[in-house]
């Protein structure tokens, strides 16, 4: 399963991942600022994904601009257009500066940038499967594991992050089930992880996200892995809004919580998750579904797309490079203070 | 604000719920069966709305079957299928059990069972007034209040439990914001309490389940306050799915949890809340919204309608004879053994 498709005539194809689990379409791009758009509305989501496709919009936009008199100030608005498209997820910043870094040296040559932004999505497959794979060895036999929102091949360049390990753990055959919060209000957990492990053949359960803290107390849950969409340098991150009441409930019985992100994810420059800019969505995707309102007319609204989960409720970070325990700030820092 | 409605003609109405806020619409019921699908589907819900509306289904049943030859032995069995249509709200077996008694002391008179209806459903809005009145004393001034699924006027014969400490707390001019859990998979947070604080016009924002530890972290939630199905003895006590994990985020950050409940819900038959039997509902509830797929075709789905609290993380007990306190098995006891 893959969400991302750099085609040979050097276009670029995103599954409208609003549409699924109802229709499987894929959209192609020519131009990078539709592409903005589609990062904007969700078509493409997750955090790793979106620092892939962010590449890809890139070589797009060598590719409209090559051979024209301002082109490094027309790549210098593209970059600076689609990091405005999304604040939280630091993946999307660190793609856009790969690819700047990438330009300058070799002249703006739309080649050099799509063997580039292939790399990233290359390297980001890669990281999910290290990961899968260190993360594999902290679950335990027999494991019925909760996941939040959509941390799988969907949410990145293949493979997945949480569902990464998760993957990895059931081709060991340690898992018994996972449990998959439906994720309110978009419901990626419902639309988008459930169909993936089904599609996979890992078995699966959905639950509303408040049936969590219930199926805990019946000590149905081994272990909880969520994604990330942007980790300090304390190990504070911001992830999927409904993760940091998980890690409460997690923490208040005594059941292991780890995230799993790939280098990209990391943000050392922010001392701890304070710093973390956290999007405000519209009001409407809380108060109406498929068109039929949930809440009356009118009627106000909070919605964070993200919620920061501090280091203390973290049992381990599971990266490319191996799982971090605490002290993270230490941890971190000896592991990626080079990247 | 009411949702039942004995009529003039002997006659009993129904505000649907399932179909809040987008219609307005009440059904009429002249025989006792209809009303259990009533009961089953959701039409009416809320544990004393269920205990009001199972007293008024008697009273058809005495007026379809008096001057039968076996009267008695069909209002048993009336009796019994109201008592099947739910599992968990205690209200329905208390005003069942009240009906019955009032038949044994009046032969089965559908004009004296019309009249004990009737005081069941004006008492428990007397009960709910006096647990607002109580209520509002715990409620600090510019107070924050977070509630969960709809434990209002639509949930009771009117003016609500948790709903009507809060009404009675905006009367008082302590309520700033009263934030709605949205209340998955049915929606009676956005549906219902939205619709029902808006329509009174008490500040109301709308948030999704999983937004509450994070609206906690931020310092915005001062106090909590939900309804009950059933407590037991000790003050365990089962309320829609959710509760308990707000209950341990509550106690988590130091906010104060509360419960408000009419002496009906209690039931001090049952030693803890391991006896509550919880029910369970329908997949579709979950993988589907306004006939949309929200999950995978065939998806498994765990859906049960309510969890049960441990009294430990009850800050007090708000009932119509006043706000009791741990330790609550003695206070319960106290307060109630001789309901």
């Amino acid at each position: 399963m893959d969400a991302i498709r750099w085609n040979a005539d050097h276009t670029l194809s995103l599954l409208d991942q609003t549409r699924l689990p109802v229709r499987e379409e894929w959209i192609t791009y020519t131009e990078y600022r539709p592409v903005i758009d589609a990062i904007r509305t969700m078509v493409v989501r997750g955090a790793p994904a979106i620092g892939v496709t962010a590449a890809y919009a890139m070589v797009l936009a060598a590719r409209q601009f090559t051979g024209t008199p301002d082109f490094g100030p027309r790549m210098d608005r593209a970059a600076a257009e689609l990091a405005a498209s999304r604040p939280t997820a630091v993946n999307l910043f660190w793609a856009l500066d790969r690819m700047r870094a990438a330009a300058a040296r070799c002249g703006g040559d739309p080649g050099a940038l799509e063997r580039e932004a292939v790399a990233i999505h290359r390297e980001d497959v890669e990281m999910n499967r290290a990961m899968g794979a260190f993360g594999a060895a902290v679950v335990p036999p027999g494991a019925r594991i909760l996941t939040h929102c959509n941390a799988g091949a969907l949410a990145t360049g293949g493979y997945g992050t949480a569902l990464g390990v998760i993957r990895a753990a059931h081709e060991q055959g340690k898992v018994s089930m996972v449990y998959a919060d439906e994720t309110r209000p978009l419901l990626q957990g419902a639309r988008l992880t459930a169909y993936e492990l089904a599609s996979d053949g890992i078995p699966v359960t959905l639950i509303c996200d408040d049936m969590a803290g219930a199926l805990m107390a019946r000590g149905q849950v081994d272990l909880v892995v969520v994604g990330c969409d942007r980790m300090a340098a304390n190990g504070d991150f911001a992830n999927k809004i409904g993760t940091y009441s998980l890690a409460v409930l997690a923490r208040h019985h005594g059941i292991p919580f780890y995230t799993a992100l790939p280098s990209s994810t990391i943000d050392l420059s922010l001392p701890d998750g304070s710093g973390i800019p956290v999007e405000q969505r519209a009001p409407e995707e809380v108060s109406a579904f498929a068109g039929t309102p949930t809440g009356p007319a009118g009627v106000s609204v909070w919605n964070p797309a993200f919620d920061v989960t501090p280091h203390q409720l973290l049992t381990g970070i599971i990266t490319e490079r191996g799982v971090l325990y605490p002290p993270f700030g230490q941890s971190l820092t000896e592991r990626f203070s080079k990247v």
